[in-house]
């Protein structure tokens, strides 16, 4: 399994990019060919037994699973992919980070 | 759903970090309480149509899942995640980045 990691930074807007990213992105996003399930963690800090915790580096991390390289590589390059990939300028206002990770076993 | 995220950079000798982290790490990270499942994922930077791809920004990606937040706290405090957060200055060379996830829906 290849999935494609999206880490969103914390935008200026939280509720604006919320609703964006349930009515608009998430929807292009489940276009794209060859997906085969999203996985959404909100981020939090790491809590200390004083009940404080350190900073979240991001605000929303995205799974998106496909079921290897090769099948992740066409979902990028195609036309479904691009229009999730174009749409990040209209919200994603804390910056975004993508990588991929490979499963190990 | 709470996941602690683990996120591993570059580390100087990967064959040295892979070896601690299979032989020594993950048997301390297994013993934590309460800790249900590991899931490990080796990073890749995006690809690109041409063949290349971007740099990824970890090395080596694991996510810890406990049943919720009361869990995934008691667990830290615990002494086998001291144990395990001790460990990782013996062979995080690359340094290493912490968040929890709260899945959502």
């Amino acid at each position: 399994m290849h999935r494609l990691t999206v880490c969103y930074g914390r935008p200026q807007d939280p509720a604006a990019f919320d609703a964006h990213y349930r009515d608009v992105h998430r929807p292009l996003a489940e276009k794209i060919p060859g997906l085969q399930s999203v996985r959404l963690g909100a981020c939090e800090g790491i809590p200390a037994p004083d009940g404080t915790s350190t900073e979240a580096p991001y605000y929303l991390v995205a799974e998106l699973e496909f079921a290897d390289a090769a099948t992740l590589a066409a979902a990028l390059s195609s036309p479904e992919g691009a229009a999730a990939a174009g749409d990040l300028e209209n919200f994603a206002t804390g910056g975004v980070s993508l990588f991929v990770q490979r499963d190990l076993v």
